[in-house]
């Protein structure tokens, strides 16, 4: 089965062709600066990266191009287009309304309209890519797989804000998490790789690159995250604030005299390590400047991993103890120093890592030592297979 | 020595008259509603309270009323107002200008009067108070002791925010912790009840009240504490959220066309556990309609406890391992039941409760099973005893 995998965001759309016969890529790539101008790189197996600049004036017209692209004779991997027989779709905010991955249809449409108030930057775009792929594709079965699915697990006391009733009853505002792809990707191959059932396990799920989370991970089940009604809050991020005293949103927003808007791009935007250190929103800048000896860049480093530590303390807490702790995404598999910076101080539970086998980047491994009562482990995150296997799970149902 | 301890709010004064010699209470009460109408409750030594309403204006004609109750022949305590030698009082919040107490002189009242915009509920009555004593004690010395001061230890990485350098440097926001006075004296106690050096000792104080606050203490020294910028961060309070997602500030304010003021309130007036339940801001309500069956009533139990666990274990994360838990304050002290759904779970540190020893109100006890790697311990409180204690160390000099 082929199944091609679509992640639009307002300017962009990112896609993979999975042959589901051994989970293999025959091609994938991303449209940029749709409405702009726009370009397509395209990518074939594991060829070379080609650029092809086009007039992209929607997302209709990026999903014609990358199917064109897929069966064109030298850049393509497909003899038809028929030969694509399902699409599957990153959502990013499915609300309480989907706890997993749907069949798209009518209804489901209607519910993703009304999801949009919860994630106005991060749905329509992905409902574009929907409409687009109905209009490119038609009959083709799409399966839409939420960010926030996974979460829909947690319990009430997890997910519950400490605000007036009314304001979960009536505004919809409660924790929905974020991330739920990757962390349950990641959790499911940590349990392969320990040779354990998932059920079986304690799990701390850390997704560690420019947006940052964490998921307490019981029996396969997410309990906890630390991102919540949106993915502003928990970690500090590469421009995102996360956890603030919410005290310190109005006072500055009188300060500086900002709006709505203003103050929703201060916190999600100039924040962060980049605002902190004043460098980048890239960790590889700030470890840069850091060993240069900039002292803002070793804060901002300090206090993501402080935080990242205090999550995992926290979780520990919730889930009363823990098998196995786990990174992923751009810097939790990349970078060594901040893994072993965030578990340093972690002997109380048993946790002994192996410095020698954590050294790698972008591979799987479980670095630490032998006899550790907790296990640390590198998992590399693919949303998109994730994506893959829910929407052959579903179209053949 | 014999020592005032004055702890004024915007329309109340509360005091207590120490004789130092024995750390005994000879006198002490509150005035209340005062620019309403004014009533004195005064209570000499362990007899009955006497109810003295009057007319009150302002906070001088309060102390000079606390001073003719404490020299009356029948109420009173003191032959002569000479006899009190010093004053200590307690204010909020000291910035980053003051890690300890320190003795009042005008440079010192200057500094004061810049914190008032960190805490411009607070920090004026506690102003109000000290004019006051100037005026009716003349000569005599005093003492500011600091909610806040106890906190100035904490490392950088603990208190600056993942907002850009500026809101620091300029807007001065960052953690400063509350509650600082009582961390500090239970932390002393709990190392007097241990038998052993504050110094070796690594401590998790939770002050569970109507405010609530955790500290991580190092050693004698804070490292890391809950509440932030504003007494509003952290845990669930009686009618404070605590932590919530940022982006939830800017949302509600737009949806509920609600203005900073409003929002405030909102935040520290509306929320915790009186939000979620609808029944109370007080926890011997809550848990008696838990009982009752009311599900929110539990749930905002539920959710309270749920963030003290992340704290201690966020917490024991910070500190690399912890040797006891401390509570304290009106729940902390007087629910066995709050502390064993705390502590729940916390196994895996080798904390082992003696639910028998926990069955203790509002006295000092160690509750952990003989054994019991972590110790976990009830610690009443007395801030007012830590501020006599500073003023007469300091007036000492």
């Amino acid at each position: 089965m082929k199944i091609l995998v679509v992640n639009c965001g307002s300017s962009s759309l990112k896609y993979q062709l999975f042959d589901m016969n051994g989970e293999q890529v025959l091609a994938k790539g991303i449209v940029e600066r749709i409405g702009i101008d726009g370009v397509l790189v395209h990518q074939k197996g594991e060829g070379d990266k080609v650029k092809l600049p086009n007039d992209i004036p929607n997302h209709k017209v990026a999903i014609e191009l990358v199917i064109n692209t897929l069966t064109d004779k030298e850049l393509g991997v497909l003899q038809d287009i028929t030969e694509i027989e399902a699409v599957g779709h990153r959502v990013v905010h499915g609300g309480e309304a989907f706890s997993q991955s749907v069949l798209i249809d009518d209804s489901v449409m209607d519910t993703l309209n009304k999801c949009i108030e919860l994630a106005p930057l991060h749905n329509p775009p992905n409902i574009m890519g929907i409409e687009a792929c109905a209009q490119v594709l038609p009959g083709v079965k799409q399966v839409a797989v939420f960010d926030t699915a996974f979460h829909q697990t947690m319990p009430k006391k997890s997910f519950i804000y400490s605000l007036p009733y009314e304001a979960y009853e009536k505004y919809s505002i409660r924790r929905y998490g974020f991330h739920g792809t990757s962390h349950k990707y990641v959790a499911q191959q940590a349990a392969k790789l320990l040779g354990k059932d998932l059920k079986d396990l304690k799990l701390i799920t850390c997704h560690l690159g420019n947006g940052a989370s964490v998921t307490a991970i019981d029996g396969g089940k997410s309990v906890d995250t630390s991102m919540g009604f949106t993915p502003l809050e928990g970690l500090t991020m590469g421009t995102r604030c996360g956890d603030i005293d919410p005290a310190i949103v109005i006072y500055l927003m009188k300060k500086m005299n900002l709006d709505f808007d203003g103050m929703n791009d201060y916190l999600n935007k100039k924040s962060g390590v980049l605002g902190i250190s004043g460098v980048s929103s890239d960790f590889r800048d700030i470890e840069i400047a850091a060993a240069e000896g900039n002292e803002r860049a070793q804060l901002a480093l300090d206090v993501f991993v402080h935080k990242v530590k205090k999550y995992i303390g926290a979780y520990t807490a919730v889930l009363g103890g823990v098998d196995a702790i786990v990174f992923t995404a751009g810097l939790g598999e990349n970078s060594p120093e901040t893994r072993e910076a965030v578990l340093k101080g972690f002997e109380y539970l048993g946790l002994e890592i192996d410095t020698e086998k954590n050294k790698v980047r972008g591979k799987a491994v479980n670095f630490s030592k032998e006899g550790s009562k907790v296990q640390a482990l590198v998992i590399p995150t693919n949303e998109e297979l994730m994506i893959a296997r829910d929407t052959q799970a579903i179209v053949k149902k």
